[in-house]
């Protein structure tokens, strides 16, 4: 089931991520969204980080749609779409239940454990979308301090 | 803030993830539960396995001990205890977040990323906890549909 993905179905697919961003900040939240696509192509889940909105620390874009997707079977042949790079929690969510791809919004801010994933056998879609990139630069900006909170710096 | 962890304490802060991952089986979930400690050995939040009793697959041991623990500034100086050693996906949680020490009540029955950890830095204690591989071969063997599931293993 494993099959070549275009640009336009990366791009496609990312929409769907930068719409959760979009949403969570709205809500005040950190701008990152994500979705899991099956190997059909069929939408599994699609979340956002929820950090601030539910005081949820475990609640990442790509955890949050990983849970909205449910008891799955297999991951094998599934696409996981994200705005940023996967941080490390997110990374072993991958490698650990076999996410076969990554397509990423963009890693310019953050760069995260993608290369890893790469050396593990995770296939990696960089895109470099530039409202990705806006998004996180401006949070990061106006909330440094949610932004290292989130992914675990705490250097004073 | 960073001390020495006796065996004796070690054991006592297992003994809080043990009551989870019997709660945990008694609900008729995954018997794995955790417990995070702050530097000064206070409890942070504690939690199980709610794979089979949410429907949330992002609800391992470790991870639902972090949710409950709710937003925190830093993680340095604290230690994740779990029943059992943990899984890339909570491995990478540990080391996104800083958590310093993580205490293994076992890991006869899965071996998980612990290794890959203590290469990190992360300060790994293995206890060989005779309950914990005693609840996990039970459930394995009862429900290894559900165990494969937990660890994203499809192999048909």
């Amino acid at each position: 089931m494993h099959r070549e993905l275009s640009e336009e179905q990366a791009r496609a697919w990312l929409a769907t991520a930068v719409e959760e961003a979009r949403t969570g900040l709205s809500e005040g939240g950190v701008p990152i969204g994500a979705a899991l696509y099956g190997a059909d192509g069929t939408l599994l889940g699609r979340g956002h980080n929820r950090r601030v909105q539910d005081g949820d620390p475990s609640a990442h874009g790509e955890t949050s749609a990983f849970r909205a997707a449910g008891r799955q079977r297999t991951y094998r042949g599934t696409t996981m779409v994200t705005t940023l790079s996967p941080c490390w929690y997110c990374c072993g969510l991958v490698k650990q239940f076999g996410i076969t791809r990554v397509v990423i919004g963009e890693s310019t801010t953050f760069e995260g454990g993608q290369e890893w994933l790469a050396e593990q056998g995770v296939e990696i879609v960089r895109l470099d979308d530039a409202e990705c990139v806006t998004m996180m630069e401006e949070f990061i900006a106006a909330h440094p301090d949610v932004w290292n909170e989130d992914i675990g710096e705490d250097e004073d």
